[in-house]
């Protein structure tokens, strides 16, 4: 069977009946006043487009249905004698694409028809334009005649008449616009047929068809729905709200989808059709305005509003018309809504015992806090962007364009935000993503340097805006012939992506202690715990008011950035710089006791050195050229040993180089430097009365051998410190030896530490720095990968090393603590893979701690949430 | 039990007896006359080394064995009246370890013995000389004194006396020096006991310890000879060649250990200690000396040969000493021999029906054919190399000194063999190195272009001479403050690294027709098939000749380079490029007919573009430079284009960027230029009448859904070149990711090739082109991995991906043929692992086929073949 009436459907199976079919199907059989149909499953759909026809029975069940209908309804199709059935047939998916497919309204019309309807109605006027929106949609639609034509014609009618509105024209006009419209078919050799049931049957075959039309098939792909779904047909009795000011269609909402307030919501525009609300030509008008003037429809949609929210358990979005004595529901689905708003109607609901804590928490999307959690631009403003780049940080940032980390330092000191721009930032930056509001660079992907640490800092980034030509020498930017200099005002959306020129007005986060509920909740049911990446003390202190239980992710990098570089430098070009790693020793230790004292009771794991060496040493091309352009006779003693050390540090592959603790074999001063370092920290933290849990982590391990080796050096520094605490000594599992080796490693480290990013780069062959410009994002665009695996983790290629290890290495350490520090320990997706495969923790940079602690709550319901559950 | 006598001891047992002492053994239990004695086991080694003290019960089973000795001798250690008995005490491992470990001769004697031991050799010189040898040996031996100062006492008698060797001084002076030592030993507060028991003891105890000293630890780790093995401690009855001119002493082998001819071979020395022997003092007589001045010791010598080399069935090597009317047999062991020697000696034993087939084939390092296929340095030849970089493709070669790959063509072509000299080569140039006898690069690893190249063309080259400075503009190097120009003569040897100033005496390899034949056996007990790495028709000829089965890879890039690089470039320019695609398609049809041709009947795997698209770009700091130079006003249009199509192609980690397959995706035109070159060549040799079998290649493959997506591409003009023959489209399994995914892989490939230079760099994370240099070399030395994991396959991480791929490639898909075309398809012992796993074949660079034979030979028997088995 194909064909279910409303009266008959089950309202629980979207799968059959689409999302809009089953909310027919159920507010029939509880009673409201639906006008009647019938409904086509998505498995006719399927069939059809399966097979090029649909299924032998499909126009008998369609014709007995028919039958039903004009039989309950009193009306016939096609009817000359009495009041004419007219048919509205729509498309109504399991879920929701908005706009995307077709929908032919008046079906049923035609030159013996209009008649009978204009006397039903009393309305001539009404009658041919119900005839003329039939012609054009059916033409458009199901004949696929190009409708600018139409569009012309009511153009000149209006312009004939010397009005505005195609309400504005005479019935006579619209009659004459309905036979020109019929000449634009005839010409081009297509024709509309007389005979309704034929009507009917193109009208359902042209709803099949656009499921695989251009902007439905783009649609789903953005909104990853399954393209084998198929869509629902919906046959339903026209209603009229265009029978003249008694009557009127509209929307709304059983509570405030912007705030969630429990108050209901809506527009309401009198003596018109649903498309003409749409449409936006006219202003509507507010749900108080129909109190006033119809108080028996308001009280009857209040009634109905109060049953519908009562039947779903949700804040519901309903579409009504009143057709002059009747109040009519078109249409009803759980209703989209703001991040602040799916919040407070979860909370308010469970509070209202209408739902329990479980379902509030899986009726908020955890990445839509984000939202929530940043400054964002001013609603309504529609300025067209200067250029899009990548949404690599969220939230949205005013400030004057500075292109180095030391101006954006200055300018910032002299009391103006800025944004900075680079091509691309690298280490030597950071203490500029310190002072600026965002950043913005030409190159670079979503885990650039730029993306992680601004990120980490909770500021706006924009990378990889590729159209973006940055000349840093000169202190500008252009965009095509747009030319940006420093000090000129610029606005980036780090949600979106956006740059704007100029400053944009921008709303920052509001406090919501709905959000403070709900996270608590989360916190009762989630099993993974849920850890920030931070490198210093303010950062670790967000993380914790956030919510962050310990640091999984301390980096020590930037403690040799800045100032200190002269001193890192000198221990690189000569080993034996006993002094100047004392030096470094004694900020280090500053370094450490901020972060330990941040997270005072908590773990810390600090990550020993990882980047290669000549990270911290000048770029290899801008000495050469220095060195090239020295005037002869001039001393390049100095120059020269630089040009000596880079040039022996340079890597045609960094990534897989000398960096981790491979640094650590070759180089042993510099991690047994910051081992002394960090106890020292320990040690003034206990002196001070602290509870300091530091735990100290080796990068890059591939061989356990090479662990072994590095744990016995920090071992020997833990223990002649004199600090009688324990402190665990674990490694990261990032290359993927590592993780085939999990068991033996497991052996030597107190705890593992998926580091996904690299374990991504090295299992998937593909360098973050490089992969997105130069091929991935066209991968993704052409559906030849599903996801950026950057940023939803791989679950089968990657997260088979994930499970593997995560198995192997706890047999072989029964109480080894796994957890995953890589940028995908803030995806929920990823998370739930993560808790699917018994990691301990995820840890994630500070802003993203909410989302992960709803997110691992989410998981530990045992629901995927890489999909909307509305 | 830890003490057995030789006519007790298990000849077969060298893990408890050693390999001397199960010699001894053996020999005793044949009946040959060895002087007799026992044997200390590596048992009572290694607990003495595990315990710091011998076992309890030791010194009582030594004790009962010297009463047995002197039972069976009529001699008695320490007698003073009579006959007395010396004993030599010397170290026997399981593996040889020739001069690594301690020896004490002479040990018993003392100033009481010292008198009647002359009396019995009617010789004071004799007795004095075996006193003063003693008390140097067991001085220097047991207690460490510094034995310089001994040499200055001989000297200073030398002179005294007037004459060149110890052997003209009296027996006054020989006392007189013994006298002078036991004086230095005094002074250096030690002393040498005068019990016999007590001296034995000592000096089996030193020989214990003697293994962990540290040129004995360097040596097993060269040979990968396992630390915990201990040795045995042989106590032999002394027997005496220096007691006159009827008495003497040398070593033999059953057949000629240089070229295997089945003639016996060996040295004599007439009145001397087997030291003098080895110390190479006075010139050794041969056998056939011997047979004239002693006829019944000679005899009876090829009558011990003959029953020795009967029982071991092998060559062996014989130690024998004459005293007097007596011959002794002091030591046997299986020979050390040449390569060349190796497989006669295999073959013509078989043939003799000495040995089977399978035991000829074992007895024959694959790895020491490299020695037999190559050019080496005249044996013989003893200078000092001017450096040491790595031995990276074997052979020597000898030529004038170029820089730059034109250069090397133009002199090559004016007659003169030449040796290029570079930083590092790249894809350029080929045509250099194809002129060239060599190549010597100072920077690069084993697997770097310039060693992979040299051995795909079976020249030499040594790569990653680090000393080497090279300054190829100026056409000079240098290497400490010695500098070679163009035009100097150099000599590499690829087989050791070693680099010499001037033309060297070079030996041309010998055909061996029992290679042949061995060759033959190999293949007829291997399972594993051996292709070659080919790239062009003589190197595909080269391969045939040595047995190679097929082409397992062809790279497909050098066929971009030399002439066509303009033509290449300007596709890389310009996407559209329809002309200059055509104009390669022409060229490259030309090279795929070729390698076709001369592979006919065989498989040619070739393999599609792989290499990131700037190597066929020039370098960017270059193009800097050059515009940076460029004077004012000069056009720089053409240049800038360069510099902006190198910089947009540039990558942080080209390793993993845009190579392989995702050239496939984002430039589909280079693939399918190269895929209708290769079926219009398949074409051309079929109207030739051949018999081409082309199967086509995807590399880089991550995803199966890149592989799709290139398949469909690649089919389409299959199917469009007319020709009827099946061409199967396979991918290379080099992405650990691909490993992990091989079941849904293998449904769309019709055979799997292992890339394991790419799945060891991406497994390990470490990158092949700096690793060496950076810290792997070091890693290796260090003892923190085992081996470098590119010159042996990792069994425990790569080879786990391996393992998992094949069990579920072939799972999914059970006719997919495997192979693997790394560098690790010449390795031995990879090939054995490569074997375990079920691999179908091996391809390995031509030169190494015979190699890889023999190995897949070895491995089909069942050994593993990376310990030598002799």
């Amino acid at each position: 069977m194909y064909v279910f009436d409303f009266s008959t459907g089950d309202g629980t199976n979207k799968d059959l009946l689409g999302g809009k079919g089953a909310g027919l199907a159920t507010m029939t059989a509880i009673g409201l006043p639906v006008p009647p149909g019938f409904t086509l499953s998505t498995e006719a759909c399927r069939r059809y487009l399966a097979e090029g026809e649909v299924p032998a029975v499909l126009w008998d069940e369609v014709r007995a249905a028919r039958e039903r209908l004009e039989a309950a309804t009193g009306r016939r199709l096609g009817a000359t004698g009495g009041p004419p059935l007219l048919l509205s047939v729509r498309s109504g998916a399991k879920f929701s694409m908005p706009g995307m497919m077709d929908t032919v309204l008046n079906l049923g019309i035609n030159d013996e028809v209009v008649g009978p309807l204009a006397d039903w109605a009393g309305d001539e006027h009404f009658a041919w334009d119900a005839y003329r929106r039939f012609v054009q949609t059916y033409a458009k639609v199901v004949l696929r005649v190009d409708d600018r034509e139409f569009e012309r014609i009511l153009s000149d009618l209006r312009s004939a008449r010397g009005v505005d509105d195609d309400a504005s024209l005479t019935a006579d006009d619209l009659e004459q616009a309905t036979r020109r419209f019929q000449q634009v078919v005839a010409a081009a050799d297509k024709e509309i047929p007389d005979d309704p049931d034929e009507q009917l049957r193109a009208a359902i075959t042209a709803v099949f068809s656009s499921w695989t039309n251009r902007r439905a098939r783009d649609y789903r792909r953005l909104n990853r729905i399954d393209d084998d779904l198929g869509t629902a047909c919906n046959v339903q009795m026209m209603v009229f709200g265009d029978l003249g000011d008694d009557s009127g269609t509209g929307v709304c909402f059983t509570r405030d989808p912007a705030t969630g307030e429990a108050v209901s919501y809506g527009d309401y525009l009198p003596n018109a059709q649903g498309e003409d609300v749409v449409a936006g030509i006219r202003n509507t008008l507010r749900l108080e305005d129909l109190a006033e003037r119809h108080p028996e429809h308001h009280a009857h949609l209040v009634e109905v509003m109060g049953t519908l929210e009562r039947h779903y358990s949700d804040m519901c979005d309903i579409e009504f018309t009143i057709e002059r004595e009747t109040l009519w529901i078109l249409q009803t689905r759980v209703g989209k809504r703001t991040a602040q708003a799916a919040v407070r109607i979860a909370v308010e609901m469970a509070n209202e015992w209408m739902i329990d804590r479980a379902t509030a928490l899986l009726r908020v999307e955890p990445n839509s806090l984000d939202a929530m959690l940043h400054p964002r631009i001013a609603e309504g403003i529609d300025i067209e962007p200067l250029t899009v780049g990548l949404d690599a940080s969220p939230g949205a940032a005013s400030g004057v364009a500075v292109f180095s980390a030391d101006r954006a330092v200055e300018v910032k000191e002299s009391g103006s935000d800025v944004v900075l721009v680079r091509w691309e930032t690298n280490p030597d930056d950071i203490h500029g993503l310190a002072a600026a509001e965002g950043v913005l660079t030409s190159h670079g992907g979503k885990t650039s340097h730029a993306a992680v640490v601004a990120r980490g800092m909770g500021k706006a980034a924009v990378t990889g805006a590729a159209d973006i030509e940055v000349d840093e020498a000169a202190g500008r930017f252009s965009v095509g012939d747009v030319t940006v200099s420093a000090g000129d005002i610029i606005t980036i959306d780090g949600g979106t992506g956006r740059v704007f020129l100029g400053e944009l007005p921008l709303v920052d986060p509001e406090p919501s202690p709905e959000l403070e509920i709900l996270l608590g909740w989360a916190d009762e049911v989630r099993r993974l715990g849920v850890r920030a990446n931070a490198d210093d003390g303010p950062s670790a202190e967000v993380a914790r008011n956030w919510g962050a239980e310990g640091i999984g992710l301390a980096r020590t990098e930037h403690m040799f950035m800045g100032d200190r570089l002269p001193v890192v430098r000198s221990i690189i070009l000569s080993h034996e710089a006993e002094q100047a790693l004392d030096e470094l020793v004694k900020l280090q230790t500053d370094d450490f006791t901020e972060l330990l004292t941040a997270m005072d009771g908590l773990p810390v794991i600090v990550r020993l050195l990882d980047p290669p060496l000549h990270e911290f040493l000048p770029d290899r091309i801008d000495l050469l050229l220095r060195r090239r352009d020295m005037a002869a006779g001039s001393d390049t003693t100095e120059l020269d040993r630089m040009i000596d050390a880079v040039t022996r540090l340079d890597e045609t592959n960094p990534m897989m180089g000398l960096r981790g603790v491979r640094l650590g074999v070759i180089h042993p001063e510099l991690y047994q430097a910051q081992v002394r370092a960090a106890m020292e920290a320990v040690r003034r933290c206990i002196d001070a009365g602290g509870d300091p849990k530091l735990e100290l982590m080796i990068p890059l391990v591939s061989h356990k051998d090479e662990l072994t080796h590095v744990v016995e050096l920090v071992q020997e520094i833990i223990d002649a410190s004199g600090v009688r605490i324990p402190i665990p000594v674990g490694t990261m599992i990032e290359i993927p030896r590592a993780a085939l080796q999990a068991a033996e490693i497991a052996a030597h480290a107190d705890f593992f530490s998926f580091g996904t990013n690299d374990l991504t780069q090295m299992a998937y062959g593909i360098s973050r720095d490089d992969a997105e410009r130069a091929f991935l994002d066209q991968y993704v665009a052409d559906g030849i990968l599903p996801s950026n695996p950057f940023a939803h983790v791989d679950q089968t290629g990657v997260g088979r090393l994930v499970e593997l290890a995560t198995r192997e290495g706890k047999a072989s350490r029964p109480n080894l603590e796994i957890g995953v520090c890589g940028e995908h320990g803030g995806d929920p997706e990823s998370i739930a893979f993560f808790h699917r495969m018994g990691l301990d923790y995820v840890s994630c940079s500070p802003p993203r701690v909410p989302i992960a602690r709803l997110a691992a709550a989410h998981a530990a319901l045992g629901e995927s949430s890489d999909r909307s559950s509305i």
